[in-house]
């Protein structure tokens, strides 16, 4: 279903020979509206790819006609030329579709500083502009892969189709047949795997919906959603050149939805892509979750977590099935966070072995062996609570990432 | 040499039996004055161990008569029984010099979360301050070391004996001969290897001078010197419970030193002590060295380098020979530092692969063999420098800690 889910969109997914192999690597998304709204989110890093500059200056007038996406390339540090690849990337696509480039979005992934093979890629985007339809949102979610070993994509219903569906107890029914005219939809898909892939992991993510909103709702939504999910997801620390979000609404099911409603199902449209970025992050065997609590405030809950999830030497315990809970509180004794060292507790996988900033309940009690691992870090000093998702540090993410360009 | 290199100063170092397996893990220095004076520098960790706690508390005596150090268990999240076991360690120590407490520091190393034997520990400072002489320095040296491989000692010669060698070119004759009776010594073991090793990598540094200074001159000295070398090695970004390098001066050579000139051989003996924990680090196959240009400031230069020195994506590819300029502009992209992405410049072993924030020179043209791997970062912003150090990420630094208390 992925971004095709939502009523309006078109979607293809194509092999234009970015990559080597034959494998697809170039995405189309096309909104057919009634509406053009749409919102962004992109990296905080400063050193930004050549469409992420251009992609943020489209959505500043709130429009997108469609996104164009490769992988194979991420067109980063590519200097003034690599900015015209991307311009001449979404004129190609305005041309085909008898629109205007500046609401064409472009997003890239692959290796940093080499220009794209622009022969190819346009082509390609003829190609896809060609197969263009309904069922194209698979192909598009295979297109943006890199070093994904599945296609990320995940989709809601909202409004009346989902109070409906509730009651049948029908949880993947269609709503084509137009039994639902008063729901919606939120559609997804995305790639990459945090900061954790080896080209700089860069993540990119479309969602999409057929309800009817303001690109400024749209714009709040996904801030909201995305700082909730996306942005907890921390696998190594490392900052993508190349990270993109975007939200495309087409009003197409003529419904305007209840904000709270319509926030929820893109919260939980983007928690799942961002859980199945994570299950697929290279090298890893643990799927770690840092759950602070007792935090003075949620930015202070997150800033523990983060730094928890960044401690190489905690990923590596975790990654060796040892509980090592005096690793978590060093990493927590960095932060600036309100807490005194003698009043943390730490449990792992429910176990509290750290209680009072010292020795707790016995450490062999501590059940390892899972995939799924909970940390949690009770800071004695507040009601408020965030959690952190990433990953163990193994030799596989050493091996990956030492090999990538070489 | 290490710390009895300088006169004033006996040593010992023994196995109290706190290790398994017989080897070393018990140290005394001991300082005979006649003078005492003396400083610290500690983690900026707010979760400290004990003898953290402790030897910050004595420091602030400006005073120290003598170090315990011990390596076999860091005394860390140990709660208040922990620290009354570092209180009962200083306390014999005391003792058995008829001294006081209140100017016995404490340094542990190992796992945190575990007590201590007391037993072992005890009867081992007694057994150590039976063994204390002029010749202990490597025996102590070689008691602190966790998983390093070597023992790290230093020194240099100071004052009028450095000025009448460097006249005879004997870079190892001896002062012991009072040939230089008004030269001066500054002498240091050091054990840890950044924050790579396992056990959170505590860092323990005793420098010892038998010039004759203050105790807010010793201070000085030491944050100076500290802040641009040790504070300069960043292998895992991790920060240890317990690092401590302290500074302790006997006045024995009844020299009152040129301070410019003392804080200079404090900085060498320190740089040597980082140079010889970096090239130990465990696991590690290439020293890299982050030299970052045209900041705007020092501390830009600084905070530049330590956000690429902490980057695991550049890490793995500088560990594959893979001179991947583009994880490196990633990684300054992080940062708050003053910068235009486009002016942006990166050298690897000399070769300008990265100008203007593109691609500069061939790629191929970098020999990434040797051991010694040097990234000359260029902000374009102004005449700052400064230079951080860390290690490649391997798959033996994850085998090695993934292992260590399980």
């Amino acid at each position: 279903m992925s971004v095709t889910a939502p009523l309006g969109f078109r979607a293809a997914g194509v092999a234009a020979g970015i990559k080597s192999g034959g494998a697809r690597d170039l995405a189309l998304v096309v909104n057919d509206g009634p509406s053009r709204a749409a919102a962004g989110v992109f990296t905080a890093n400063r050193v930004k790819a050549a469409p992420v500059l251009w992609s943020q200056q489209v959505l500043s007038g709130g429009r997108l006609r469609a996104v164009v996406l490769n992988s194979g390339g991420a067109n980063a540090c590519t200097g003034p030329e690599g900015f015209q690849d991307t311009h001449a990337t979404a004129e190609k696509a305005a041309e085909l579709l008898a629109d205007s480039a500046g609401e064409v979005a472009i997003c890239s992934t692959g290796l940093i500083g080499e220009r794209l093979p622009m022969d190819e890629l346009l082509s390609g985007v003829e190609t896809a502009a060609g197969q263009l339809s309904r069922d194209g949102g698979l192909a598009a979610a295979d297109a943006i892969r890199t070093t994904d070993t599945v296609s990320k994509i995940s989709f809601r219903r909202g409004g009346e189709a989902a109070a409906a569906e509730d009651a049948s107890s029908k949880p993947l029914g269609g709503n084509a047949g137009g039994k639902a005219p008063r729901g919606y939809m939120v559609g997804g898909m995305a790639k990459g795997a945090g900061m954790l892939a080896p080209a700089l992991a860069t993540m990119l993510c479309v969602i999409t919906t057929d309800a009817d909103l303001t690109s400024e709702e749209l714009d709040a939504t996904l801030r909201r959603a995305t700082a909730q999910t996306f942005d907890r997801l921390d696998t190594d620390g490392c900052m993508s050149t190349n990270d993109t979000v975007l939200l495309l609404a087409s009003g197409a099911a003529g419904v305007k939805p209840d904000l709270a409603e319509f926030e929820q199902k893109v919260v939980e449209v983007c928690a799942d892509l961002a859980r199945q970025l994570l299950v697929d992050a290279e090298g890893a065997s643990k799927a770690i979750a840092i759950e602070v609590v007792g935090a003075a405030s949620e930015d202070d809950a997150v800033k523990v977590g983060r730094s928890v999830a960044r401690s190489n030497l905690l990923k590596c315990a975790i990654h060796g099935e040892d509980p090592n809970w005096g690793r978590v509180l060093a990493a927590v004794g960095t932060t600036d966070a309100a807490f005194e060292p003698d009043r943390l507790n730490v449990a792992i996988n429910g176990i509290w072995i750290c209680r009072a900033g010292a020795v707790g309940d016995d450490r062999s009690k501590v059940d390892m062996r899972p995939r799924d691992v909970t940390i949690t870090v009770d800071l004695s000093a507040g009601p408020h609570t965030a959690t952190v998702h990433t990953t163990d540090l193994t030799a596989d993410y050493v091996h990956e990432n030492s090999a990538y360009s070489s």
